[in-house]
């Protein structure tokens, strides 16, 4: 979200008002925690008067709030304990924003983390996060990551098959078995930009749900690698529950194909995807209700199935550090077309947040030095 | 465009042949210059041989071809000398690619630079680029910026009041009048992608073309604001040569305009625009009809408002270096979609390239290590 520090050329026309944004209580909050006006009329932020930052360390800035992050983080532990009867693991997807303060942060929280490249997970591997709680995911893995993953004991989330024969070679010179997941398509459709669906058959992501059974096999052949789950993921920004639902079912069934191949798996990974307030109509669920759909979906399918309750992991990202971010503008020129528009200008664009450009997101500003 | 590495996965499957792209000569090239396939069968760019470069540097690998930078240079300033009486200087727009080295090639050719930031102008000057053939855009520019500019000796296209303003209180402390030019949105619609449309009148750049007089106003009281000229642009990658014409005519209106307020101009900058090939179904025109039809625009709109050829200024960038450009990738992973497609993942991405999630751009892509 854009909260804007402007001079009196505002004063007068109709903008949101910091009390009417702070204030309100849906499911999940647009502004952090601990957003308020302070007594300056100016907008605060854990405590910190926003223009003083911005005075201090220019702008555009981004300013995240660790009080959110870290309820952010005890909300999808305490929902995950409260809805599942087995072993959960919630690891935060650090693609929303992987910065070393960040992954110390969650991983003190009880989190661990999944990355989506070497960067991400030497930064992982830096902020001390312990490599048994990584996940390492990508539908493009270079052997030279490959390499670095199976050195540093992390979990590699399989994508595709030049990806599983690389690590068959790779492991093969490996002192200890490499330990796997294996990620598939869904074949699950949901409401969200097109360039963030990753469930639906036409993905790049994952092998083919239809044609598991030698992805099985040839993994059962081969006693260095350690297959450990399976692992989907619908797509990000959803606001449905009943998509996650439906994974649940999905996974147990692959599991159940796993099984018949001589595969000893202990968990599932069910992703993350729950999308989060950008403005006041967004309605998102909450972490909560999310956390409970996942559950009763795994649940309800292991259950009907007749097995027992796999270790459960999830991965949220935007949902942890989304709510807790802000980013500052300071307002320049201003252009007025009678009868169009007018334009303001901030000091900020593409470089810095390229939503609205690719996704025609929509934000909600507020004026961060006049909040009255 | 890309040139993709590949193993042997690829052999048999039809793609484009480097022949048919590098041979073809349409009004511009889609691969530079000096491309060409050598005794190897590989794809070879200024006498290097492309997977070499990619052995040294790795990929992603940007390269541009110093030859075609060279050669779209001098097409320039010859269609400019072969087209317009008055005195012409082209100058590079260097956000379509600002570097040292770019910067140094250009002027080595006699180009001026135009620069639309802080750090655009620095890097021009760094490259020894002379102050007085660089023109400083933008529409948000900050007062740092502008004090930067006025130190420096570049011309200023100015882009609306807030700008004016600050510049007129800057240009009171400053020991010469600061040399200016007046952007304005001259109301001319084309076809291209609504994101690069500049020139419409709801645009956010210049000022509107209704309400010039105060501004001509404004500057004639002011000494120390020495306006030498009009700019206007009506966007980029555009294939059409009309609206290119159409400028001319609006410029002069306007010249005439500033004229009778009491300005004596000597320049008018129509700006950039001209469109180039990605793929092979592209079709602009050529830079020599790009500059004919933009001289005959001023010349025919000057004979018939009777006035003397002013010196004529224009501004490409992605005509200059697009066509000396490609971006290598190696390929990794590849998944088939039964019926649907199937995707070959390369090691690059939104963060090399925005433009295909941007734009939804297409590229020509060919086999770098097996061209045939």
């Amino acid at each position: 979200m854009i909260s804007t520090p402007v001079d009196k050329q505002l004063s007068g026309r109709q903008y949101l008002t910091p009390e009417s944004v702070l204030s309100d209580s849906p499911n999940q909050n647009i502004f952090p925690l601990t957003a308020r006006s302070n007594d300056r009329d100016r907008l605060e932020i854990g405590g910190c008067d926003v223009v003083t930052l911005v005075d201090r360390f220019g702008s555009p800035l981004y300013i995240l709030d660790e009080a959110t992050i870290r309820a952010a983080c005890r909300a999808y532990r305490q929902a995950f304990d409260r809805y599942y009867d087995g072993e959960t693991q919630v690891m935060y997807a650090s693609k929303a924003w992987s910065t070393l303060a960040i992954c110390a942060i969650v991983a003190s929280e009880g989190l661990g983390v999944d990355v989506a490249s070497g960067g991400e997970l030497y930064t992982a591997l830096q902020a001390n996060v312990a490599p048994e709680t990584i996940y390492f995911h990508g539908n493009n893995k270079s052997a030279g990551e490959l390499q670095f993953a199976i050195e540093t004991g992390v979990t590699i989330a399989v994508d595709n098959w030049l990806e599983l024969e690389t690590l068959a070679e790779l492991a093969a010179g490996s002192a200890n078995p490499v330990r796997i997941a294996i990620r598939f398509t869904p074949g699950i459709e949901c409401h969200t930009h097109e360039y963030i669906r990753t469930g639906h058959i036409d993905s790049k992501f994952g092998f083919d749900s239809d044609r598991l059974d030698a992805v099985f096999e040839f993994i059962a052949a081969r006693s260095h690698l350690h297959c450990v789950g399976l692992h989907a993921h619908i797509g990000s920004q959803i606001f449905e529950r009943d998509p996650h639902r439906d994974l649940g079912k999905v996974l147990v069934e692959k599991w159940q194909r796993a099984t018949a191949k001589g595969l000893k798996l202990r968990e599932l990974n069910v992703g993350g995807g729950l999308g989060i307030r950008y403005t006041e109509a967004d309605d998102p669920p909450s972490i909560d209700e999310w956390a409970k759909a996942v559950c009763e979906g795994v649940t309800t399918a292991c259950e009907s199935a007749g097995i027992a309750l796999p270790r459960l992991l999830c991965e949220p990202g935007r949902s942890i550090v989304g709510p807790a971010g802000i980013t500052v503008y300071t307002l320049g020129a201003e252009k007025t077309i009678p009868g169009i528009r007018t334009y303001l200008s901030i000091d900020g664009g593409m470089s810095d947040n390229p939503r609205p450009a690719l996704y025609q997101s929509q934000y909600c500003a507020i004026v961060a030095n006049c909040t009255s």
